[in-house]
């Protein structure tokens, strides 16, 4: 039974999809036994969504804990939270168009966070990424640390680097991916992956000359259809682990 | 029950070759959510064959609508279309002598549009390519806009800068891969992006020295097998999803 | 029924083995829907097994033909033979110390036959190629072709360029990979492969910079256990193919 | 029946844990048909416990075999071992602090071990490798060999060059990654892999510029939630093999 109900009553539906988005994530490679995805609460704005610790692989419905933006569970009797949800609750403070973040570890992602290149829209499926795609430093604020966002106060400085773009990376650690909606921003995440081995191999062809990627104005105009045909990505996504789980 | 029958109707058989056509592509990586392939009505050259916008893995053969060459839907009931039919069409017009066209993102392609080094044919099952490989950059006559192909003229652009080739790379977005029917269309999309990968490596240990790439002769020679030989790549593609589907 | 019966009874194990190697390489990646390999007759030196033409990931026993050494089927009812069964039966013409011959396009390995960077052993299970790999370019000999081993004047020169090499190169086609078993040359195929990807890594690390790899005298002593313990890989693989095929 | 009982009675839990550490390492595309993991033998610091030789994919419990430091089979039955068994012998014997090891060839990885570039820490998952990593070259000492460790002075020879890192490179093979129990050691091994396709990536775009990987200072600190949250990562993975196979 699920003992993290939220408080305020979320369709069933909402939840197997929210649950669905860490499997979609850990099937495309965004996710490993690491990361987290959340979304704002529908019915509540300073409340967020997000699994309790555990495999992205493995997370079911009832895994779902609700959390204040602050990020304490809202029930005392939650089961334990990532403790890298900070990451989540700050950006839904800083952010009011955000309903979603998904943060990973995603291997291809990763080299741009360390190497001074900056991540580029190599397609329009990456359009989101044509803003600028800014590089969270910890050790710049906070000196050495685990490089773990786990508290409020590096939240807030991950929201800061963020602005008003849609992906951050975090050097030596990995990224953010955030959108107004859950589908919107497991998109992204999968896309920023995708697009972060395109430019790996278009960087190895074309060495120091420019790359012809989307401008920002192209940007801008291309993420556009992103949010609507591109929804037809997640429904394929979500029918594969409906079929694998039932749910 | 299909309410898009062919005006001339199709045998059974060939409208199930379309619909694997999807998620034999899908299944080699060429497509993800995204992508299509069509193949001209073989009873009606002024006339083509594709699916509804629907995710290439997902498609059953029930979804095969029928367009005019000004990418109209033949019957006005007809499922809801891909965006960018027009890249079917207006090929379709400007070469008679192409049957089937696969548009798609697949990844290792996308950088030989963004990086100014030419696609190469690396090895024979890639001879179609040793013609050269265009670039459409739709920025050069449209401007800045959503990347897409979203209606005649950008269709018509393509199929100029397509010229006589089998591939076209279309820039920050994909590519298209043509053929006499739709199983060459679908081995050159498939060998297209495994050429791309290859090209990579080779590009990455050759740095600026030459590569002993296919000639353009050995291209035209090479590629007669390809379209005989060829075909036991289809046969094997097709009982995959054959024995997935049933169908 | 099998209309290709070997000539001297060949045991239900060893054409199993052979026809599993089929599928071993599929599964490895080392064949996609080409490719192709033969042993030598094991009770007559002037003959060579290979299945008829048909994508290696089908392959079952009663696809095997019997060749003399001049490639033709020894029955005439055989099926239809790979174009390039040259490749096999003048090897085995050249070389007495081999038995066993795989064909492949695997994707890594290609570049090395079309840019001018020396394949090297990377690693122990690759001791086989610290011997030397050489390049067979089949224009040198023949102009401009369809690129095939399609006669045997053409495998005649591939196996003039192999020497006494385990492994050849073929420009802007493939690579032969040549041992005295059915079992080391399907490991020689599928390290060559496993080599290319690790060669092309260490050259992006290393740049101009040499590479530590095996010298002749280190691959000359770590190719003996490959074909002792080395086994244990067929073991495995051969195990998937049974749980597979049943056979 | 097992005939190699642990002279110690071992719980059938850690058993399993240690024939499942292989197969995880086999998913992971750590190890393929080679490679090996041990773990020191929790009730006799002096023994310690690996498979005997045996694909790692296919280890069961009763394939487990009990060696003392010097890596002789305590059970004068037991069924042979790896040849290599001594990199892990020696390593318990200098290192008191160590309870597990893996010998892997993971394909990443070998290329640090031929270019003269340092394998550097990515990202946090990775922190065990900013202490350094060693690179041993058995041929300094040994001349020209077989490359393999397979006795007590090579054994030593490569325990002396990890030194007190938890990782080391070995020339033209492989690694050995350590950890004070088996989840960690597998922990490591696993992310030593991805850490190497991280690197090779962050490199290419970097060229020459310096990666902001972690510091020493950082790692330190980084590693110690790898030790605890991390085993959700060995959750996840155990519980796929306890799926396939019951144990």
């Amino acid at each position: 039974m699920n003992t993290q109900l939220p408080s305020v009553l979320m369709s069933a539906e909402r939840m197997a999809d929210l649950a669905a988005a860490s499997r979609i994530l850990a099937a495309r490679g965004v996710v490993d036994g690491f990361g987290h995805v959340s979304m704002r609460h529908p019915d509540n704005p300073n409340r967020y969504l997000m699994s309790r610790a555990l495999a992205p692989a493995l997370v079911v419905p009832d895994d779902i804990v609700e959390y204040d933006l602050g990020s304490n569970a809202v029930h005392p009797a939650s089961a334990k939270g990532f403790l890298e949800r900070f990451i989540h609750g700050e950006i839904y403070k800083a952010r009011p168009d955000i309903g979603s973040v998904v943060h990973s570890h995603s291997p291809s992602v990763v080299p741009f966070g360390v190497a001074s290149v900056k991540m580029q829209a190599m397609f329009h499926n990456a359009a989101f990424l044509a803003q600028g795609v800014p590089v969270f430093d910890i050790s710049e604020q906070f000196g050495a640390t685990d490089m773990l966002v786990c508290d409020c106060a590096k939240g807030q400085a991950l929201a800061q680097s963020l602005g008003s773009a849609s992906v951050a990376l975090m050097r030596a650690h990995g990224s953010v991916a955030c959108g107004p909606t859950l589908q919107t921003a497991v998109f992204r995440a999968v896309y920023t992956e995708v697009n972060a081995r395109i430019q790996h191999f278009a960087h190895s062809l074309a060495g120091t000359a420019p790359l012809a990627a989307l401008s920002a104005e192209e940007g801008l105009l291309a993420d556009v259809p992103n949010q609507t045909a591109g929804l037809r990505a997640w429904d394929l996504w979500r029918a594969e682990i409906r079929s694998e789980t039932g749910w």
